[in-house]
């Protein structure tokens, strides 16, 4: 008997690792989504909320129910369809978004809701019922491009924002989100804290290039970076470029080229993750034989630790301080952006690793440098993210792509990891 | 006899020397010529060409005829006003530009012309003939903001340009300078050679901070610089601001700052005369968590020495072609405007300096960093420059102002520096 059973669980859990999904049916339906709202230029245009969002949210739900999964919708948008398992403990989830930046690229959320849908399916055609439930989850407004913040559904469903200030939220053209979410008929009564996940796994497109640069097919995300923004004004003096001596001048553009070089170099210094960019700039009169006035640029700094993450943003303001008195210009700094870094589940993350090297590509410990609906439920439970690469690191573009066999192993390793967790 | 005519040419030279111009007639008329097309915010409106700048010259014609002046007008549209003298040498010539920018100061220019009017008033009421004729010039379009390139009719008079060329100058609206030139009744018979003057003189505020820093009223201008505009633009790699590790960007907008702030470090390490401006810039996609793809920025160099000046290029190309290797970028430069440096005759600067002396506002030997209608006129005849202070050193701007009393010592320096020059 012992020997029976050990045998049974033995061909259990072959059978299980074995398991793969549909590949080509799964690109099938990612093409069905990005058709939606396609732009000529090749690009998907899916803002939150809007007509193109109620199609693929309908789309989506159509599947869920082909599939029999018991489908929720919690006040903010978020949908959220259940498989039952043989317990009743706490769902193993996965899941991204439907919406997408103005012109934005095929795979970026989308990828990560058709690869669960596609595994709930593998899982059904094969009779597997795991023990804990499995849930598949499509979180309102990621980008954040109509209505702010961004992974705004994700960080209502995870008591991150009052679902009120959520809901009061408005697009430039004056409407307000709750009136769109009930215009579209997705405002659910299910309160999100029933939906609670016991662990969350979200696969999702690197949008970056590192991956595509090593030559590997799968990432392991440990953490995301914490992300400081700032808009910085100079106010200098607008002078002739060729009568005033350099000793005379308060030249706006040059002290912001200097605060530009200047977060190169401490990113440089500092090493590890942390990363700098002056992403825009905008200089007063912007003529070229006068001094600037004025200048307006901006500073993005990012880094998984946030003590060290602070310490950059310290350093930024000695050198803007002491560059005002020594340039005589003034200088005022706006906080436009401030989040905290993530770090995700030591345990979760191992066990991508592990499912990745049983695979057969094994998979790169990283940091995620965008934002994703993950950072926010990891506040709730045990989390995780699996990557794939992007093809040049190219995102939020008609070019952003992602080598085919790469989106089956991504797959094939969200099912895996969810096979584990739920048992 | 001998001791009679010694005490005469004493005398003589008494009088001469304490022969000063007539300072509120010279304010009233300048008031008078700058209300014409004055905007609400105070500033001067006079494109060349325009029906303003032909109010302006009927104007400047009808003085000069109540002077009984001899008056010319040269193809392109200089108008010259000659006083004649005991002999007909070559004319001593004064004289500046009434055209400015959209939004001209008050004394850019004008002040030259009125003052020169205001000498010529001023020895005809004293019964003064000089040995030389005294002449009075008003050159076309030196501000060259509708038709290129500026100080475009000094530098017809004086053989710089060709006629032709000139006249065939475009405006943004298509039409010809030429054409505009005929519609406002200014394109003149009289060849340019004909009116070359023996010496050169003109009286124009700084347009820069040196004298009003100072505490000086005089300056004499000694050389311009030379000026080199270069349009540089970048072409890097548009990727995430958070996921692009900083090995692997091709940063246009770092690329830029990194070249705004060597060419001020140059230009201080350099000394001198030298200086460096970026004035302008503009990055694409310039937004704040986009590495920027591309970025196109202006450098204005200027040097009084031609060989230094030239030394400051060949430092900035070769910055800007190890910035292209060291950032991975493509840089592309174009030369906008170059023009040489220019050296007035040590003579007459000499001559400005002990009239200013006498006048007991002791002048500053100083470089002009503007071009002005005298720098072409240096071609032609031994040439100078009288400065007076600008307020603050702002210019082309409604709050551009001179004190009055350092307008009127100026042309008190022009009227005794011409009384030297015309014997």
């Amino acid at each position: 008997m012992q020997d029976a059973d050990a045998a049974r669980s033995h061909e259990m859990v072959f059978r299980m690792s074995s398991l793969r999904i549909n590949s080509a049916r799964m690109l099938r339906e990612i093409d069905r989504f990005a058709a939606i709202n396609r732009r000529e230029d090749g690009s998907c245009c899916r803002l939150a909320l809007t007509d193109a969002d109620r199609q693929v949210r309908d789309m989506l739900v159509a599947e869920m129910r082909q599939l029999g999964l018991r489908i929720e919708v919690d006040p903010i948008g978020n949908i959220v369809g259940v498989m039952a398992g043989a317990t009743t403990h706490a769902p193993v989830m996965t899941g991204s978004h439907l919406d997408t930046v103005a012109t934005g690229g095929r795979y970026d959320g989308l990828y990560g809701v058709i690869a669960g849908l596609e595994v709930l399916r593998t899982l059904q055609e094969n009779n597997v019922q795991p023990q804990r439930p499995v849930a598949l989850a499509m979180f309102t407004n990621e980008e954040g491009v109509r209505f702010q913040p961004d992974m705004m559904g994700s960080l209502v469903f995870a008591g991150g924002l009052l679902l009120n200030e959520a809901l009061a939220a408005t697009a430039e053209d004056g409407v307000s989100l709750g009136d769109e979410l009930t215009r579209i008929g997705y405002a659910g009564s299910t309160p999100s804290a029933q939906l609670h996940p016991g662990s969350f796994v979200e696969l999702h497109i690197e949008q970056g290039p590192v991956l595509d640069r090593a030559g590997e097919v799968l990432g392991a995300v440990a953490d995301l970076q914490g992300i400081s923004w700032r808009e910085i004004e100079i106010l200098g003096v607008s002078n002739h470029a060729g009568t005033t001596p350099l000793s005379l001048r308060h030249d706006a553009g040059y002290a912001a080229a200097k605060i530009a070089v200047f977060v190169r170099d401490l990113a440089v210094r500092m090493g590890g993750s942390q990363v700098a960019t002056m992403g825009r700039i905008q200089l007063s009169p912007n003529l070229v034989n006068v001094i600037p006035r004025r200048a307006v640029l901006t500073i993005d700094l990012r880094n998984t630790d946030e003590r060290v993450l602070v310490g950059a943003e310290k350093e930024l303001d000695a050198f803007v301080a002491e560059l005002s008195r020594s340039e005589g210009v003034e200088i005022r700094s706006r906080q436009l952006v401030r989040t905290q870094p993530v770090q995700f589940d030591e345990e979760m993350v191992a066990l991508v690793q592990r499912v990745a090297a049983e695979l057969g590509h094994p998979a790169r410990r990283m940091t995620s440098g965008a934002g994703h609906d993950a950072q926010m439920i990891a506040r709730l439970c045990p989390t995780a993210m699996i990557f794939v690469p992007s093809i040049g690191g190219i995102s939020h573009n008609a070019r952003e792509t992602t080598a085919e066999d790469h989106l089956a192993i991504g797959a094939d390793a969200l099912l895996q990891v969810i096979l584990r967790l739920a048992g």
